[in-house]
């Protein structure tokens, strides 16, 4: 069979299967070895006050809120999912190697003012989240080749991380996956109403300049695969291109039975270290020649479904 | 209106005209009044003999071959070509964050091996064509913020890449739009009747590990937005999840008539040099810390419909 081994063991979803990485060498542990030896205790349920559910026609994406990084931006969004301010709003944008936009259609040149959803309780500005200080006390999970755009690069509280000591300041940086907080040219101008996430070569220019809420955590091969928009940035031109969303609800405010069901690996459990080394430095047959690097936006958090208790 | 400017001046479509990038600023031009200004003499028409015009349901994929880095493969996939191999096979594979891969269906652990398409005079092998020695009498664009992957990073010859002056190699590296060659675990497995697309985050440890036969300059917008596959590696599990390809042609082989009418901007020119500056830094009022950097995976080739002769 030519086509599975011709880019086999090139996955990035270190969580799959692979049917070459399973093979045992005799080297190095397999990315799926790791993961099979990993400790429960290395799992983490995502906290369901910070889980996002939003149900698409084509699916689930489950996205992980980062209120530790953008705290004012998390509690818009929660007063606005509670609101139901998302249900039935639409996938307005799909601008290809770069995001997926969600909002409320009538937010736009041609949309009608009149019938724009209120945003209730929430916030109409928030302040520009766009870094936050360094804090030593938490973990950090560093990465040992650099980075084009930022002094050092890592993993901390489950996210993809910049940090400059020179300002003290650190950031969610903006890879495969990240929902970022649309806004306005003013900064203050990004309330969560509408959100993005990028589906494409990670636009790092953005880092600093946005607010980053989250990222999602499931069903990326959804919102990366809607057709692109033909308008200007890619925004659809006409309403029947337009995805409806069915709802977006935060898990803690589900029955239970209704709650995404995973666990995240810890960014800062030795699996994960791992993990990291083995990306490095590919053992399998496949590879000619290791890497020996890792870009921080080419490393997938690994989630699984979670054990019954 | 809250969504456009939103994400305003974030299109990597340099060619593409820019609501706001058109304002101009009295500062710098931005990218479509550098375009505007820039020489004919500073774009090239492809080869037509390196121009693959891929025709799916949705749409157009231009392909440009590069046989300045891998000879063998481009003149194994114009053989294939000629043959009109590629007529009628399928999208066996669409894997998320990852590649886009076309082959022959039944090519795969379920296909029957009766009906494999003959590759004809096309070879079965083919050396492995992964870097290529350092000429320097070629152009270079080189960029200066540096790699996490290589050495040093740049452009030649309308493509990016990486070089390693202390093995005096370079290589195209595998950024959105890449087309690479399949192959199996064997290096000299891959002979270009199975290609992939990159649609996500640049996987740069494919580089040097796989040849480039070349890259996507028009068409991407289809390829990366078909439903992902379910099965291992993102291959579709049922023949009807495939798309058929209508046709993949040389356009030295088609009437004039039918050829793409395109150009590229020489990436040697100064409005390329001016478009990379741009984009290092920002200028509009949307950005309010502009990055200074830029990787060698998030600079488009600006393409645009060739002007009557």
């Amino acid at each position: 069979m030519r086509l599975a081994p011709a880019l086999l063991g090139l996955s990035i979803a270190l969580a799959l299967p692979l049917a070459h990485a399973d093979t045992p060498t005799g080297k190095s542990p397999t990315p799926k070895e790791l993961l099979e030896q990993s400790k429960p205790a290395e799992w983490r349920k995502p906290d369901p006050n910070n889980l996002l559910q939003m149900k698409l026609p084509q699916g689930t994406v489950l996205i992980e809120l980062a209120p530790d990084f953008t705290p004012e931006h998390a509690a818009n969004i929660r007063t606005l999912v509670k609101q139901h301010y998302f249900d039935k709003l639409a996938i307005v944008r799909v601008q290809d190697n770069f995001v997926t936009q969600w909002a409320d259609p009538e937010d736009d040149d041609k949309g009608d003012k009149s019938k724009l959803r209120s945003l209730g309780k929430a916030r109409k500005t928030l302040p520009p989240e766009y870094t936050r200080p360094i804090d030593s006390k938490l973990p950090w999970t560093a990465l040992p080749d650099g980075d084009v755009y930022a002094p050092e690069v890592g993993f901390s509280e489950g996210f993809p991380v910049a940090r400059d000591k020179a300002s003290g300041q650190e950031w969610i940086t903006h890879c495969y996956g990240a929902v970022g907080v649309a806004r306005d040219v003013s900064p203050d101008s990004g309330n969560g109403s509408s959100l993005y996430a990028v589906i494409g070569q990670a636009p790092r220019g953005l880092d600093r300049n946005l607010a980053i809420a989250g990222r999602v955590l499931k069903g990326m091969e959804f919102l990366s695969a809607y057709p692109r928009g033909t308008g200007p940035l890619g925004f659809y031109e006409n309403a029947s291109q337009r995805t409806t969303i069915e709802s977006v609800s935060l898990a803690s405010d589900l029955p239970e039975s209704e709650r995404a069901k995973i666990e995240v690996l810890r960014t800062d459990s030795p699996t994960f270290a791992a993990l990291i080394e083995a990306k490095r430095n590919r053992r399998d047959d496949f590879y000619r020649l290791p890497a020996g690097k890792i870009d921080v936006c080419s490393i997938n958090v690994p989630v699984r479904e979670a054990k019954a208790p």
